[in-house]
């Protein structure tokens, strides 16, 4: 057993059962966002969130103790994503990384965002010509030290 | 010529003369994130906007015009970027890209974030363990069309 | 099971029953561009719709469930294709990409054609010297959006 | 000089002039695919027709043969395009590239799609939920010789 | 089961029985080259000839089917090939590529050895210092097509 | 200067003065296929042989001497070829390769054919369908040594 | 003029004026480490400190600034470093990377070490049988947070 | 059986009976950082260790002579690490690298830092504004030879 | 079966049993290099040679015939080896390769050491300061063929 | 200035001058092999013995001064080489390297054979068949440090 084993029982039994990550993230207390990445095998949770999780999933108890610990990070299986709807994030990234990285620099100084002490946010605004998607990226600003 | 010879001197030009973005933003009257891409190479600009730039770097009136053409855009040396501040986005693609996608489905159905019809938003939250980086991206949903 | 098995084992089923896509796509109602993506992994059909295909591909019913899930997208095991079938397109794009680009944003302005909002129509058109393919591409234009 | 400072003097020139791909492919009496292809350094042209090309673009003599001469062809900097305009393109052969194979193995038989007795022809549709781009893609059908 | 499986069905079974490649191109009546080919997933066969093939092998009918569809060609793990015997035929082209593509140009104008309407052929030539391979790679000249 | 400017000025001059790889290797009495080779910086040339290349593209006598210099040997500015008269022979590689191992190894043993002590012949078919390329590799086989 | 420029500047300087970074430190009165890695262009510095290490290395006063401007980060010219005493560090990672992040959760639960509020410290320990090196890495823990 | 199969019985049986670490090491009488990456495949261990380990992870006696044989080294699934944690340090090489070679040559003189005669030694240092993780990297310096 | 397997089993018997490589070079009749090589899957035996192997290691007929057929030679898996024992021999060349070419040259001609006609023998040398690992290659140089 | 520029200097020199890398070794005082890839920007030089390279190439002062700085080691344009007499090197690697890291491992125990405490020696050894190249790597045995 592996953690990417749990996560693939986790897909399939959602498949089958037809489960949705808002009413998982409900019953656990979490955001949505957390306990999708936590069910994908990228986000660790307490021994009494992953209870909750293995009780929707079906999980075994051992099953469950993986979602405990840190994972292995990464979840494209290509540097580049092929898929569409991850590749548009990656395009984003390529297209105004270097513009984030100016205005990050002229508004907080050299540093970056960090992704650790970090949130995520996905939203829906419906609109008479078609709906748009919401995503906010909410990370601390880290300072680059001098010593 | 080329766009790249015109980035290169827009970025001299701004150190020398000690340039903000934002106050390029506010003179050609666009967003500050749309203004930093095109001044980057990677937006275009319609012909007054290119002019209004074009005083504020002392462009000759040919470099002017490469603004208002359609770039090879891509402003990423190397598929992976090596730079932490702009890396750090890559990361999280790299964690969260599943989760997105995930959600995406779940909320909208089968189909992408637009990353053409989309405006990216820079904000600075201060706070008093830390500033915080926000960066909200918003794009149309675009469901794939059957047919 | 996952998205592959499901593919696998309708193309086996394929060979050993002699079933072609376009009979396939009459039964569904579809093209037979679509259809074929959809059996191959790579766009979602509805419920009743993988049930036609379940029926002819001697699918389970969790297996047919699958077919209703977006995918992960992409169908090409290296970025450079090695199949010469597939190879060929690889190689227009090689060549003909910046021409494309050129020719789309002289007529259309900046932007890009849409691959979601997007159809593909394949034919034969006989030829005494030999026949030829004709494959159209039709998607919407996205203008890029200024902010 | 080379084959790659002829394009670069020419696509400099086009900007300067404001000259357009159409008017040079009616002056040329080609098609505007084929002109641009070969403006930018993919496709020879006969020797009347580079003295045509040289006239508009201000070209040398010396300069105007080299667009005679068979090219090294390949006009993307990178494996997998970074520009979206062209990523689309890229992206539906990830996607559709085993439906194309597939279908055309149905209708043709074992072979390929030829990438040298080839045209492309790009037009655009005017359509009131906004315009669609029109490729046609047209090669000769090559069957695998068996021997 | 897959092509590939079938594919080291046949390896395996013509080492365990010590088959020859020349003797099971004899029986099936095609060149050796094209049948080992086939019989390595690269080719093609129509069904009397899987059928000879089959006997040899002692595949199922349903094996036998497989070697009737087009396959996904390619045969190298990687894209520079390891084993010093393959690898002496990219060095060639590493070295030579060039060269062949100049001559061809010199002698046939703009275009292409055709890889489809293509024969090879392998003989040995003895000789006192060292026998010596013979390649020949025969193809159609495809001249690149203005429109 | 260095071996690449040696290249290239040839290469210009070869355009600039109309000249023939035939009517060059007729003057040095060497075959086409190694003089082309030469001229392109992948083989050697003795010192009368370089003077009557330097004679005949204008070069130094220090450029003539870089011509009988062993060179970096390469001539593919990418692993996998993007030009499609060169990349037709990698896809042969690609799609034969195996099979070439198979048939040298069952007619002469675990060996290669060698790279080196090699030549090319490539000749011209005329055919009233279309003219053939006939590309001959000639090397000798070198068995593995045990020790 | 570019960031590259200056540091390419800066070594050339040192090299002829036979300059050491310890004594560079000194003057600006940072670490070694700092200052080393912001002479290559990796590290930002305050005006006063860059006018100091102008004076050193010659500088005008544009190239100095260039030192306070947050630069493209990354030093390495391949993913892989070829340089051997920058390859052990790469290897150590590659050897020990996963025991330092099992050590680092076992000990502080799920997080990472902070590359940016960071320091490293380079020492020499003479010894008897070989001097050694000594690097320390110093970087604050964060933890993943939970939302 | 192979070394990786044993290290994922070690990783297995460590999670379901919360083994830790260090106490792992206190058993076998070495560093916890040597100890870890033996049992993660990275290092060697005496019979007597191996068995030790074998006693706390269940291993059988095959098992556990597979711990003293040299591995196959490198724990890294792709050249840049994906994981967050590990990626750290990867960053740390890419913007210090060649601060650290030019330190230690300036205090050592040519050569490198042993990855072989070395040890590493991984602290934490609690701290009120958040703990720090400590690693400290310690190898014989090695010159290079002239001769 | 495929010769992947029987050298996994080679592997884990020797192994098991404590065999030596040196003693099964005594055992055949061959140097240790050559042994060795063919036992991990990269160099053909003779029949009797294999049976003699097979003896050693508990092969079956079936398993002792894929050691005398020509493998598919390459035993790294990745192009840059990551284990540091093969890596030192990756870095010779990297430093070393152009300096052996340009010795080899000067010394015998525009030609190559053949890796086919070749054979490596490893030896010990004890010193008090360390022993030393002397590693022999010789091969037979290969001048380049002019034609 | 910059080492690339100083080698490619040394190179030029060398031809126009027809300076063998022997005589340039015999007159430094060391080995042909450290001398030559010193002079190719792998090793570094004393002063004395920079300033009799700096005679022999007409080096100016600043020029030798560069010899004697340790370089940014590694000369592969490429991870895999495409010329073939370093490729042979490589392949030898690809093919022997699971089998040198075993006999290192017999004989010395867990470990490395030193590239830095290392020597290179190649030679020639006349032959009726053929002359052959010898190549001797002489290195320490570094013993991983357990601890």
């Amino acid at each position: 057993m592996n953690r990417l084993k749990v996560t693939e029982k986790i897909i399939q039994t959602k498949i089958k059962k037809n489960i949705k990550w808002s009413s998982v993230a409900e019953t656990v207390g979490l955001s949505k966002e957390y306990v999708t990445a936590a069910c994908l095998g990228q986000m660790t949770l307490f021994e009494e969130q992953a209870s909750l999780i293995a009780a929707i999933f079906d999980l075994t108890e051992e099953e469950a103790k993986w979602l405990t610990i840190p994972p292995n990070r990464g979840s494209l299986p290509t540097a580049i994503p092929s898929d569409p709807t991850i590749y548009r994030l990656y395009e984003l990234i390529n297209v105004y990384g270097t513009t984030i990285k100016e205005l990050i620099h002229e508004e907080f100084g050299d540093g970056i965002m960090s992704a650790i002490d970090f949130s995520i946010d996905i939203t829906k605004k419906t609109h008479p010509n078609g709906d748009r998607v919401n995503i906010q990226l909410n990370g601390k600003f880290l300072p680059y030290k001098k010593y």
